[in-house]
C-alpha cells in the first residue's frame, strides 16, 4: 500500500479485512516493525478515537510518535497557492509539508471539509496538497469528502457480525442535526460498501442526496421506513445538502433512529461512526441497547489502523 | 488495588506509604510491569504537576500512555442524562467513558468541581459516571471533592520529614485567595490525615468549614495563631465557602502564612500542593525559606502516582 | 557542555559540528545513552520544527519525553519576582522551575520576546529565571535574544554546502514583514558567524540595525543590491528595530529576496529558519528555486538537537 486516502489504495478489501481480524487477535506481533520509524500524526480538527486509535496502533507497531495540533501548537496555515502571505497566516501549508517529509517516515493528516467553498472541499484543498508535495507515504485520518480508517473499520466491524452465507442488507440512514456536517463519513461509508459482498441502500431525506461520484448506482429511497425494512446493519449519520452545499433543508419527518424503528428490521446491528449527538441522531434507547455495536466499531478503529500502517511499512521495507 | 478515587481504596496505608519510598529508592525496578498496556490520562482541566509526574511514572513501568486534552483535542461534552443533544455538546461523557473502555487498561481523569452546583459537584457529577461506566480501572487526577494522589504524596513526605516516636501535630491552615477554589484538596488531606498517625487540626475562618462528610470529628480552629502553636507540619491550601456554596465571606484577619506566623510552631515543615499564588496564600520567605518542603511533596507525585499505576498493575494481573 | 543557550556554551564549533554530521550519517548510534533519563520541553510560545525536531532527536538518544504547552495545559505564569499574586497569574514561574528540577534531568525552553518591555526582552527576562533556578542542564529552544540550536543547524549546513578552501560570502540580510518581529535568529545567526570561517556582512535598512552586543565589528551594510554582490550563501530574515524596540520605521526599497537579486551573487544558497511568508519575506520562485537549502536547514534542526542533548548527556554521566 503506497498512501491511504480512499478505498482505491487498497488492492483486496477481503486480504485486509483478514489481516486487520488477524491483528486484532494478536496486536502485539510486530512490535519490532516500524522500529526507529517515524509517525506524524497531524491534526488540523478535533479528534478523539482518531486520535488515540492511531497513537495505539503506533505503538503496537513499535513506531515513533509525533502528535501536532497544529493550530493550537504550531502556526496558522496558509493553503492558497502563491498566496502573498500578508495577513494572519504564517506558515504556507507545502512548507509544512516539506519540513514533515524531513521529520517522518509516514505522514498522516486530518484535514475537515470547510463547508464554505464547495470546490474546495471537492477538490480536497487541503490533503491534495499533501498529497502533492509530500515524499513519503500520505494517510487520511479524515478528509474533507473522506475517512478511509473509519470506512475499513465499518467493513471489519460488519463482518465479524455476519457469519451468514446470504448477503446482509446494510442501510445508511441519514438523521437530523442541529449545523452543516460534512458527507466525508458518508461518502467514504458508500464507497467501501460497493466493494464489499452487501445489499448496500442508502435513506436520506430529498435535498439531502450524497455527490453521485461516491454513490454511483446505489439505491437511494426518500423514506426511511420503506428502507429500514429488513436492514442488517444500519449506519446512522448525518450530512448537509451536497446539491445546494452545506444548506439544511427542511425535513418534515422525525428521521432520528429510535428502537421502534428497528422493529421492522431483521433485528439490525446499529452503526456510528461517533461523536453521536444523543437523542437527536439517536435515541438513548438504541445508544445503550442491545442492538448497537458502535463502541466495537470504535474498538476496531485501532485494527483498522494497525492494519494500514502495517501495510504502508511493508511498502518502505520493499524500496 | 482495584480502583484509586479515595483513600477508602487503600487497604493499608502504612503498607502503600512503604511501597512507595522503595519505588523512590528504586524508580527503575518494574520497568516492564506495564509492557503492553495502557494508560490513559484524561484532562477536562489544567495540569502540571499531575500530568508531568502520572507521565513519570507510567514510563518508568513501561505502560504506554495516551494524554487527551479533552475540550481543545476532542470534543465539547455533555455531562447530563437523558440530554436531547441539541445545544453546543457534541459528545456524551458515557460515550467517551464507553471508547476509552476499548482502548485503555486503566483510566485516569481530572475532572474539577465546576463551582456552579453544589449538587452536581458534591455527588462528583463527572467522575461517577467514570465510576459508573468504565470497565477498567479508574484513577483520579482530582476530582471535585478530592485530589487522592496529592494526599498519599503528602502522607508520603510527612513520612520522610518525621523521624520521632511521638505523633507529630500537622495542621490544615485556610489561606486568603482572590476566587472561589474548591475544597477538594482540603477535604482529601483531611480523610488522609484521620488514617496517619498525627494529631491532625484544621484552621479556618468562621464560614470556611470543610463538608463535615470529610472533615468528621476533627478539631477546627477559627483562629489560626491558636491552631499554628507548636505545629510540626502546617499545611497551606484556600478553599471557598463549603456551607453557602463557592462564595467568599469576608475574612477580617490576614490569613497568609508568613515567617512571623512560624515562629510559635515547631519548627514546623511548610507544606502547600502548588500551583500557590505567592504574596497571597503564603509570602515569599515562607516559601523560599528552609521550613519549606514543597518541592519535595511535589517530587513525591511521581511516586505516588507510580506506587497507584504499580498497584492496580497488580489487580489486572491478578485476574 | 553544561547548558546550551548560547555560542558561549560550545567549546569547539568545529568539532560539534563534526559531531553532528556524524549522527546525521547514523542518527541511531546511542540510542542508550538517555535511558532512564528525561527531558522536558516546556513551550511558552508555538512551535513547529523546534517541537518536532526535539522530540526526534531525543527519542533517538532513548530519552523520555515530556512536553507541556504551559500556557493552554498548565497555569498562567507570574515572571515578576517579588510579585504579590493577586491578579491573573497562578503560578510562578520560579516554582514551576524548581518542580521541573525535580521531574527532568533536562529542562529545554521556548521563551519568545515579550516585545512590550525593551529591559525585559534585553534581560531575558523569562530565560534568566531558569538559567538561575533550574538545577538540571538548561537548553534554550529560542529565548529572548537568541536562538542557538537554529543557529547551529544553520552552521551544519553551511558547512555542508560549502566544499572549497576559500570563505565563503554569507549574507544576513533583513526581509519585510507586516508586524513586530523579534530580533532572536538575526542576533544569535550573527553571533555564530562570527565564530565560522566565513566572510559575513548583514544588510538591512536604516533603522533596523541590530543590538551591537550581537553584531560587535560585523560590517552592516543599508544597501541590500549591494552586500549581495557575490554572495555564496543569503539568510533571509525579517527583525524589528532594536534601537526604537519593536517599531518597524518605514523602508522605502522592496527588500523582499527575488530569483532576480540572485543573479548577482555567486549562485547563492538561500537560507531562512522557517516559517516564512512567500511573497513577502522571499518569492515563491526563491523559495521552490534550486538555489533554496530551507529545508534541509530543517532537516538539520535534528541533528543539531541531538548533538547537544548527546553532549548535555556526557556532562550528566561525567558527574
Amino acid at each position: 500500500m503506497k498512501k491511504f486516502t480512499s478505498v482505491s489504495d487498497v488492492e483486496n478489501l477481503q486480504e485486509i479485512i483478514k489481516k486487520a481480524l488477524q491483528i486484532k487477535e494478536n496486536p502485539h506481533s510486530e512490535t519490532e516493525k516500524g522500529k526507529g520509524k517515524t509517525i506524524g500524526l497531524v491534526f488540523l480538527n478535533s479528534s478523539l478515537r482518531t486520535r488515540l486509535s492511531s497513537q495505539i496502533a503506533a505503538q503496537n507497531l513499535g513506531l515513533n510518535v509525533l502528535t501536532l495540533n497544529a493550530a493550537q501548537e504550531a502556526w496558522n496555515l496558509e493553503f492558497a497557492d502563491g498566496a502573498v502571505m500578508n495577513g494572519d497566516t504564517v506558515e504556507h501549508i507545502k512548507d509544512a509539508i516539506e519540513v514533515l517529509n524531513q521529520y517522518c517516515d509516514i505522514i498522516a493528516v486530518r484535514c475537515f471539509a470547510g463547508m464554505k467553498s464547495k470546490d474546495d472541499d471537492v477538490n480536497e484543498n487541503i490533503l491534495s496538497q499533501f498529497e502533492q508535495h509530500a515524499k513519503v507515504p500520505v494517510i487520511s485520518l479524515e478528509s474533507a469528502t473522506r475517512h478511509p480508517l473509519q470506512s475499513l473499520a465499518d467493513c471489519i466491524t460488519i463482518t465479524e457480525n455476519w457469519k451468514k452465507e446470504s448477503k446482509p442488507k446494510v442501510v445508511l440512514t441519514w438523521a437530523p442535526h442541529i449545523k452543516p456536517i460534512a458527507q466525508a463519513v458518508g461518502n467514504s461509508f458508500a464507497e467501501w460498501m460497493q466493494e464489499m459482498d452487501v445489499e448496500f441502500v442508502i435513506a436520506n431525506p430529498e435535498g439531502y442526496d450524497l455527490d453521485k461520484n461516491f454513490t454511483k448506482d446505489v439505491k437511494v429511497i426518500h423514506n426511511q421506513e420503506e428502507a429500514l425494512k429488513d436492514a442488517d446493519f444500519i449506519y446512522v449519520k448525518n450530512w448537509s445538502s451536497f446539491d445546494d452545499y452545506a444548506a439544511m433543508p427542511e425535513v418534515k419527518e422525525n428521521w432520528m433512529l429510535t428502537a421502534q424503528k428497528l422493529e421492522n428490521t431483521n433485528a439490525a446491528k446499529v452503526m456510528h461512526c461517533l461523536p453521536v449527538r444523543r437523542n437527536v441522531e439517536l435515541s438513548d434507547e438504541v445508544m445503550d441497547g442491545k442492538n448497537s455495536i458502535i463502541y466495537q466499531q470504535a474498538k476496531n478503529r485501532i485494527f483498522s489502523a494497525q492494519t494500514v500502517f502495517s501495510e504502508i511499512l511493508d511498502e518502505i521495507d520493499s524500496k
